[in-house]
């Protein structure tokens, strides 16, 4: 501190804040305790500190409700203990190998440590001022997943990977940014500068549209697109009705001859496709589109082919089932997410262009920083300020190895696969999708309305899965809720019931922990909940009152 | 793991992974022993592993030019070595009381440990399925910060801070997603439905405009603006030249005359502003602009007043310095950014909105997630998935507390004023722009040139100036590389001499371990390089040259 005059009352709070900034917590410390314990046993102190019960979300609310921020310092360990009673025990235990049903899921040991020595350092990648060896290691990584998805030359690599006026691609906060960086390059790609006009960049999107003569822009992905696409089309000025849903193939696809149709259509009226998107892994169903077929459609019209592979890209780690994403070397931009299926604590999305200009497209500057010829990263990112992730990747891609990362890959769609049999091995639950990479959807349907239910009419199938999904719905939030298993829940066309759309479980199995009988356990809870929930609720009435009114017809 | 049948070589690569995702390292390991030094010492680690002396960029990337991942896994040892010799001792320490280059300071000890138990809880705020407690918890940090900068009721904040169907802001990233969430919120609103009209969100831009009669948008603000507000222009699709510029005025603020007048040549242009942007300290001089005023411009031409106080926000903590942001509580949006005067380590901004209905200008909703009625707090973000680090900024906010950050913005103010008097005091420096906050810029002026300067022609002084310029980056790279303090560097217009642009260096005083000798220390090296480079490279010589030819007309 320096040795400025300050009023006497605040003597104390000034020697607060010089312990705060100089002085670590001493040994015998709440803090202290806490981080040996995570550091000798991680999944124990996870296991700890997580409160069993359930309390209602409006509940939980009740701990949160000041909004005043205190006036003197509060002491570190009581702020401990507040976080440690009020907040670590009541979040979610994102990595037991019972919680299958998002896209978080196990971390590897080795990352805790890491992530101690990387906030400390607290280097902000935006420019080489305040990152140094970060700036070429976030490059580095960039060029290792270029180069897993487009398998470019070493001669390629040497030239591009470390040139300080190109990225092969850029790192940012999540899938979200990735894709609308995606797409934002693509569109300031169709619209870009030519003969006196500036491009979309300088001029905007109404001169822009003028200029190129098209009456607005679109992007073309199925119905099982992620929702960050239609934030996209929101925010680059598409509008979200032009993000066209394109129909399911029977396969849960996309219909490649309606995406044709689409694109037609879109030519009638005069508006531009600025992408076709790809997925590779939809994030309900983890089904990967035909990308070949993708490519050669985004040929044919002319337009830029966008694959989000944000949860199926580790998948080319797999000698096995990298065949799926046959294509995704032709995409235009690919997004793929550090976060899911690399292993790296939430933070970590990257989207990679085959292109070495591509970023020239949303290229920017300032007199600070990021200055014409500068190695600064930060020109092509649409984020400014960013943390030092890449070391977390880069340290994940190395220690796991390709190796690694395959037999996790193989291991969870081979688990998606003795899962759905597990499933249809029992009378109470039926696949709705089946499992293609490591994710699958099913529903809880009681043995004795299962037979009425393949043999009625059309009518009656209709109002029995309208009770099926509320019954559905209502399993997953006491199975939530109980806290000891979560699966998550969406809603779905469902193919066997002419496309109905019903509510369904939904389970992605990326974590390495969960073996074949937790599997079963989450089944049996379920159906003990199904059992219990289909009477209690009413709902075997209603059911038994639709086949009897069916029957009198 | 699973007992699937693998194949025999995979074996040791699955048991391997077994012990990543189970086994922590042991006490002996090098990365055990690196946690213990960061906890017993954490400016002792820092200091201890940067390696000092100066490598070229450009030599530092050779270290990282391979692109290919490892087909085996690395040991965990191998990796830690290897970052430590090549990535950790060549980062910056950012932290350094001498580092006063940049907006990264110190950091609280306490964060190192709390980080290190969000880490592995791998929270994802997106939704409160993967984050229970923590999805509160955020709400508090923001209703924290909303009654910080607009100081509603307590029954205002009874109400909204909690309520599923709001949210009186949003965190993100940082700044930059932060400013572009707060003009996406005003053009949105703008733009929104209207009648049959369903809005911009979902219609686009091009029928948007149509709709509203405008022939394009545009925002406003200084043209000290931060380049975010640019890419924001560029994304949201205004284009970048409808940023309009202000001029500054006198004191480096924003000329509110100028400005009106730019307001009504959009209008005759039939071109909207979606917000006037108020700067609460510029990123390359700290100046606040007056924003009552603003708040008024803002109110006379009906449009959105926006405030980027990503920087100065916490002043408000300040009873000394306060008054300077008043207005700000008039702002419809307004930034600030928990990296930077929170003391939070980087990924932590902030958006808060002054209606609390503002946010569903952007609402989106899916299937699996974010539904309709939920309290997913993703329903309202640019981003998607997020990490906990609300839980960072919660405990910063209580652990410092109003009168600990009182402290640290009065200490940083105060430090400015007394670094600009040594420089002042200083026969070869010259200050460029007065500290108002933390922030101010100087140049090195050889004390021969300095009276030679002050009576030149104005022809003269731009040759001067030029050769100054080129001498301050000079200065300013050598001591970069030295690496033994750091200023940064930008070119400003000098309104000494006639709005001429030149280089100046730039420091920024938020390290409360920055003392008045390690400033005096700076300017001592900068004056050693001043006088050396001065003649070295040749300027000495230049600046004669100009000064005779000028003495002979």
């Amino acid at each position: 501190m320096t040795n400025q005059r300050i009023p006497k009352r605040a003597e104390a709070t000034l020697e607060t804040m010089r312990k705060v900034f100089t002085l670590p917590e001493g040994d015998g410390s709440t803090l202290a305790r806490l981080e040996r314990e995570i550091s000798e046993n991680l999944l124990g102190f996870l296991r700890n500190h997580f409160a069993s019960g359930d309390i209602a979300p409006a509940n939980l609310e009740v701990d949160f409700k000041t909004s005043t921020i205190p006036e003197d310092p509060v002491f570190v360990s009581e702020q401990v203990d507040y976080l440690l009673s009020k907040v670590v025990s009541q979040s979610v235990h994102t990595a037991s190998p019972s919680f299958i049903g998002h896209m978080t899921s196990a971390m590897p040991y080795f990352m805790v440590p890491l992530a101690k020595i990387m906030i400390p350092l607290n280097q902000n990648v935006v420019k080489i001022e305040t990152s140094k060896a970060f700036t070429p290691l976030e490059r580095q990584v960039i060029g290792m997943l270029h180069r897993l998805i487009y398998g470019g030359s070493d001669a390629f690599y040497d030239q591009w990977t470390q040139s300080s006026q190109h990225s092969l691609g850029v790192f940012c906060s999540g899938g979200t940014i990735a894709n609308i960086t995606g797409l934002w390059v693509a569109r300031n790609r169709l619209l870009g500068p030519r003969g006196d006009f500036p491009g979309v960049a300088d001029e905007g999107l109404g001169p822009a549209l003028r200029h190129y003569g098209y009456d607005g822009l679109a992007v073309l992905v199925s119905k099982r697109g992620h929702y960050s696409l239609s934030k996209a089309a929101n925010l680059l000025g598409l509008g979200r009705k032009e993000l066209i849903a394109v129909p399911l193939s029977s396969s849960h696809k996309i219909d490649t001859k309606a995406l044709r149709r689409e694109l037609d259509q879109l030519k009638k009226r005069r508006i531009a496709p600025i992408a076709i998107v790809g997925i590779a892994g939809t994030t309900e169903t983890g089904n990967v589109n035909p990308l070949d077929e993708l490519a050669n459609i985004a040929q044919d019209y002319q337009t830029a082919f966008h694959v989000d592979a944000a949860w199926g890209g580790p998948t080319l780690f797999s000698e096995r089932y990298k065949g799926l994403l046959k294509g995704i070397e032709r995409a235009d931009s690919v997004v793929i997410d550090a976060h899911k299926q690399l292993y790296v604590p939430i933070g970590a999305g990257m989207v990679l262009f085959k292109n070495v200009e591509a970023l020239s497209a949303v290229e920017h500057h300032a007199n600070y920083i990021i200055r014409p010829g500068s190695r600064d990263i930060g020109k092509h990112t649409l984020e400014g300020s960013r943390p030092g992730m890449a070391m977390l990747v880069h340290s994940a891609l190395r220690i796991i190895g390709r190796r690694g990362y395959e037999i996790l890959i193989d291991l969870g769609i081979g688990k998606a696969g003795q899962f759905a049999k597990m499933i249809k091995a029992s009378p109470c639950f039926e696949v709705i999708t089946e499992p293609e990479l490591n994710l699958l959807t099913y529903r809880y349907v009681p043995e004795s309305v299962k037979a009425a239910l393949m043999t009625a009419t059309p009518e009656t199938q209709i109002a029995i899965n309208d009770v099926l999904s509320a019954l559905t719905e209502s399993i997953q939030k006491t199975q939530r809720q109980r806290g000891k298993t979560f699966v998550s829940r969406t809603r779905l066309e469902a193919q066997a019931y002419a496309s109905q759309t019903v509510s369904v479980f939904r389970v992605v199995l990326a974590n390495p922990l969960t073996t074949r009988q937790i599997l079963s356990d989450i089944l049996e809870e379920q159906r003990q909940d199904g059992e219990k929930l289909y009477v209690e609720e009413g709902m075997k009435a209603t059911i038994e009152e639709i086949l009897k009114t069916a029957a009198r017809k």
